[in-house]
């Protein structure tokens, strides 16, 4: 089918070339001439058949709103606007609204698989109408991994389900990794360990603990067994973030998710104000002295 | 080749069904009648051609080490006794020297997979010498699950090193459940998220956190969509314990693993003393009653 | 000095009692007949001379914004708002600017000390201009503890900072709360220790741990040495949350912060759905039988 | 009374020097001839009257163990040996079987205080009989604070008693101390707190969170305000590993104690492996560039 993919970057590039090797007819458009196929997003409203579906794929926050805002002004009556970006679910209502005073629908739809996605598909998790959610089925069906739809696909439920269950996700996945992460440092701590690499290589079949991210780290350590050229130094996306919000809302202890997170913020420090106010008291009680009887007193 | 199997529970007779239909001949001892094939470890000792090779499947701990006790007695030298059970790996230099004092070698074994290793194999982590693994191989890579040795078995290191990497292994297990019990546990909290299974069992294909557990929980949601069944009441089986002290002794912070232990400990509780004294403690400072304008302050 | 007093709860009926005590003319309201001064807030600031100084002392959230809202047309210009309840500190600047329109100056009080306030006096926080601070001096300096106004008082910054510097408080509380019931039920938990309360009992005086929280321990422990009493439920009132989410909005790693928020929200659970989850998982890979040789491998 | 008191450091000194004001006679061994009583604890032994009380100030470990074993043999029978250092509890049972042997009880004494001791009093815990701690009740009641005896001194029950109350005492300290620096970190990190150490100094009377620990955080930000001089790398003396593993012995859920103790780890790290290993993840699913449409998912 025909579609409108707004966003081209790393995610929106690779999303294009995925459909229209499914066959499907893809206008793109990002403001970077080198991959647009059209100039505008007027233009590319007009490069597009009614009734129109647009995928939004730019990164989330006032970006998201600013194009949604400009296709509810561009498009038209039974239109339809996917934003498959990393927003957070509670813009999802605002937007549906705004553009459902124009009678244009709305589908958010929380996308994963990062660079693979190309070519293994991606995990689709989407909210919306049942109605909605059906006519742009070709597209997720394109996007989504090959086998059944319920492996790679889901209609989580109506608007901002499909970017709660994609924030959830991401919390997730920081937490798995942070599990795998603290793994891998006791194996390269630990002097009986030849190589964590290989521990981590033969987790691969027939383990408990056998997932896509153990055969990643796998594959990193292959590449720098000690990963020596790699910072612990880590941004986090905003999802991890929000999870522990949502959590906090809905009284949900989430500790795994959570100590996931301040990782992440504490590799940010140079050093820890918490720590320099513990060694300030450690000094104040028990003297300034190094060495001595009754360390911690 | 042949191989002695002492332990014919849950692990241990599918094991030794695995490696029979590999054509291996196992002559297999445990103390119940109806399983085992000898009816003493002697005569298990006396049923196998010298050099020997015998592989210990029991319970952790002082069935473990009787058992290895009773082998240096009715084993001889130049035999090779394995434990694969889920000893500590401090007990594994122990039992080497004990063995060792006979002229018996000893590999240790780490073994996961449940009761899917059967079908699927068995991922084995493995410590002891190059020679004494290379003599043992054959029944590893029967046990382990077909394809590359390296995907499914590793030569840790020396002795101990297979039970620590299988220590590891089961910490980051525990971490890894939590991990997805939390996401389970939001999704169950929103009300925008119609199905949380369906949503775990999407994440099966092109997502950042599919793995075995997570098509497990969905395989579980699937069977028991409220988990009413199930109470959250969980066992630890030692590995999740030693994996925090190791961390403790070798200076590894292990938030992930450690919050999974304790909430395995908090699930035992009927209530927890920590919160009784906390709610005590509020109740000193903010007066009896419940409803009140200042609450905690 | 005069002083209009609004809510007299807990915290409200003891302060009208200190600040009487103390010299001050405190016209109370409070919708309950037999504590009220005045039967409405319309007749609270008929009784007081303008300019006004009145403080609002009612349950954070929608009461005591439109207490605040109300203030706004009963009193007139040059008159001062005090919000001494628990508002989220964002809060404050939105009735500051209400109450500015009008020419009412505003300052957010952050109050501790619980009912143990009225003798000992309450901990202040206050946040907003240096002149109106000063102008309601008299009355902080009745409420706070008596010694040095800085070790019972601080003027932490503009409009909120009061407010934050609380919330930041009740953090902290959470915190170590849960550090002293870990202690107790560790104590309570060993064998070797006769008495857990006496243990509580002798940090009073010389320890590194000595505290009022402490003290409380002790206290509670005295009246009911095994909390037989007392259910671990524990309510949270909004501070502990507001503080990880604004830690999270800071970037600070608040692990034990938060670990004592979701010890709080488990409380309130029958059964952990995450530990349900973690169960059902252990249940499919390791098969039904509770005994078993490999219990979770 | 006499004493003879072995280990003349940071605490040893300075208890000699309390003891001494309080009218007891201390015969004090130090190695450092400069600040040593006697040449040898030989000379020790010879310069007190039986039966003899020593006190043996040194640190856990090896040190303590070579010192009672060597007092074991130049003690008598009817004497008594007190353990004031930090020695873990399981010691204890040892080293009263080692003297029990030569009919020299033993008493384990935690103390806590560290350089504020001499002038404030040491808080005591202590394991042994009853008529033991009888016997030295004179020592301790000079070295403790004044007031009631139970509110600086316990009894916490039989040999190993003592240190386990002291070890408890300790875990909860590290998790007190997070908790304040969690709270200074925020109070720094937000633009509207004028001056962090103003807010800690007024939590010193009045509010929940008062303690001598905010006293001495608040001594401490008075001397140096950004904490600019103190570097966040933190030492831990035993105690709070102990803890953690005692609690993982018990069963007993520490989440703050441990976060609290894998900070201090942490603060160790140039790089956290964890963190690398998390940042080699999100290299491999995500790309290379750091700046992406969909940053994690």
């Amino acid at each position: 089918m025909q579609l409108g993919l707004i966003g081209l970057g790393k995610m929106g590039f690779n999303m294009r070339e995925r459909l229209r090797e499914g066959g499907h007819e893809v206008v793109g458009f990002d403001p970077r001439p080198e991959v647009t196929d059209v100039p505008t997003i007027g233009a590319l409203a007009e490069a597009l058949a009614a009734p129109r579906v647009v995928w939004v794929m730019v990164p989330s926050g006032p970006i998201t709103h600013d194009t949604i805002a400009t296709l509810a002004n561009e498009l038209s009556e039974g239109d339809l606007v996917i934003d498959g970006g990393n927003s957070r679910y509670t813009e999802d209502g605002l937007h549906a609204k705004l553009l459902s005073e124009k009678g244009i629908a709305f589908i958010d739809a929380g996308v994963s698989g990062g660079v693979w996605g190309l070519k293994e598909g991606y995990g689709l998790m989407v909210g919306g109408s049942d109605a909605d959610v059906e006519r742009a089925m070709p597209i997720f069906d394109t996007l989504r991994p090959p086998g059944d739809r319920a492996d790679g696909f889901v209609h989580a439920g109506p608007v901002g389900a499909g970017h709660f269950a994609k924030m959830v996700h991401n919390g997730v996945e920081y937490a798995l990794m942070t599990a795998y992460g603290e793994g891998y440092e006791m194996l390269a701590a630990e002097e009986l360990i030849t190589d964590p690499q290989a521990v981590y290589q033969a987790w691969s079949n027939g383990t408990v603990v056998r997932s896509w991210l153990q055969q990643l780290l796998a594959k990193a350590l292959k590449e720098d067994p000690q990963l020596a050229e790699i910072s612990g130094y880590t941004e986090d996306s905003g999802e991890g973030r929000w999870t522990v919000e949502e959590a906090i809302r809905l009284r949900v202890p989430v500790p795994s998710i959570a100590a996931s997170l301040f990782a992440r913020f504490s590799s940010r420090q140079e050093d820890s104000p918490t720590m320099k106010a513990v060694a300030a008291l450690r000094n104040q009680f028990g003297g300034h002295a190094v060495k001595r009887i009754s360390e911690s007193g």
